[in-house]
């Protein structure tokens, strides 16, 4: 994890319409590094009353996204998922505060290897609901 | 894959929010076995223009959960997602409409694996955007 | 899955020690497909007297590798593994045959995606011990 | 990772036959924690020259299991491999030694989740070839 923070404005969140629905906030990004939260709202419920595990994914997705591409790039490439591995160890509910960390783990030429927590409540609470590993390819932009 | 169908309705989705915000239908629906469909609406949108991997994986997990639970079951149990792995492997784009196709691949015990295909418009079209393999567990239903 | 074979004879395997260490027999090879056998010996068993998990996964991908390069390819490229998930569904022990199927499931650019069914005796017996998804890369070859 | 070592002896290893044939030394044992070496051999290469994804998978597992199960358990239960997870980032060769870490990730109920990196040579040279997830299940032993 870098030391220094670049701010939390990224440009690939201006027109990002899924992070903007799911109402999340940036609260630190660094090279390979980003730290988000959002509040579990009824639309993210699935029909056990647990938070869809979907949304967990695509909250997790987010940070992971905010990690791989700097907010500094020059636009001519973008970093994409190619693929995620996700395990869910706690179930969460309506209303709760969700904190996800993303770090990465490796690269290797094009390729990239992120870790993806994702807590309820501030991570210092330690209490872990997922754990997400994203597999990313940077790939020319099409302009 | 079975070979009568059940019908379309499930219990599970009476009270499932988030498959309602995102506007899914189910296709066919039969033991272990789920087909679903919805379009992809400017809410799933990332900040590259492409739908947010989180949509899609959310997708594909909604017709895992209805392959897993029976219609009819007696609601003393559920089956719940420990895990899955996902490989998306092209983007897709607002206005499309999208098809999840679910199937059991093994089941043991308390645990089982489901596979999910999504593509772009019907499955006949062979359009592949993602492959998803789920992890369940069945474990009792808290009253 | 091809319906013509092209034999069992397949180059890559001429100088596979790792392959010959564990007797591996191919029983039919075609184009993104492989079917493999291999008894498993005392050096195979865990602490436990079950098969190692890696011996599983070994079996497996060597099914993998085969089916992602083509027999008859020029030798100018390769196909590797860029990464797999895995999945044991049943322990196994000391003399049984095993049986692995690999099969294409996707292919986009230089990325594949391919499926290896891991079962103990033949196929059509069903009794499955291992999923295995296979992620590859296809990279110029070193000289 | 705990502090305090536990030794380097392990009963599980006793009969541990495809472990002996690895010529694995386990190196640090704590709770949740192991970390071990193996030098690559001609058996584990693979027909490109490289080491065989799956030698180096079984590396990795073995890791995991010692990580898993502890070295002064009762016996009366097992903690096993339901799946796992494995990325291959460089390629390796004959004579080179190998370290596998293995740390516990997340323990809940009867599951668990433990990453592995395995490195070329010492860990502390960064040389980063493979990182491995392995989700466990602990089951009874049966006698």
């Amino acid at each position: 994890m870098a030391t220094t923070s670049a701010g939390t404005a990224h440009p690939m969140l201006t027109n990002d319409h899924a992070s903007a629905w799911m109402g999340i906030e940036v609260t630190r990004l660094d090279d390979g590094h980003a730290t988000i939260q959002m509040t579990l709202r009824r639309e993210m419920m699935n029909g056990f009353g647990m938070a869809h595990g979907g949304m967990i994914f695509a909250f997790a997705d987010t940070a992971f996204a905010l990690a791989c591409n700097p907010a500094d790039g020059d636009g001519s490439s973008m970093t994409v998922a190619a693929g995620a591995d996700v395990n869910f160890l706690k179930s969460s509910r309506e209303g709760q505060l969700l904190t996800a960390v993303a770090d990465r783990r490796a690269k290797q030429g094009r390729s990239g290897l992120y870790d993806v927590q994702v807590f309820a409540g501030d991570p210092s609470g330690a209490d872990l609901l997922a754990e997400f590993r994203g597999r990313s390819r940077t790939v020319p932009r099409k302009g």
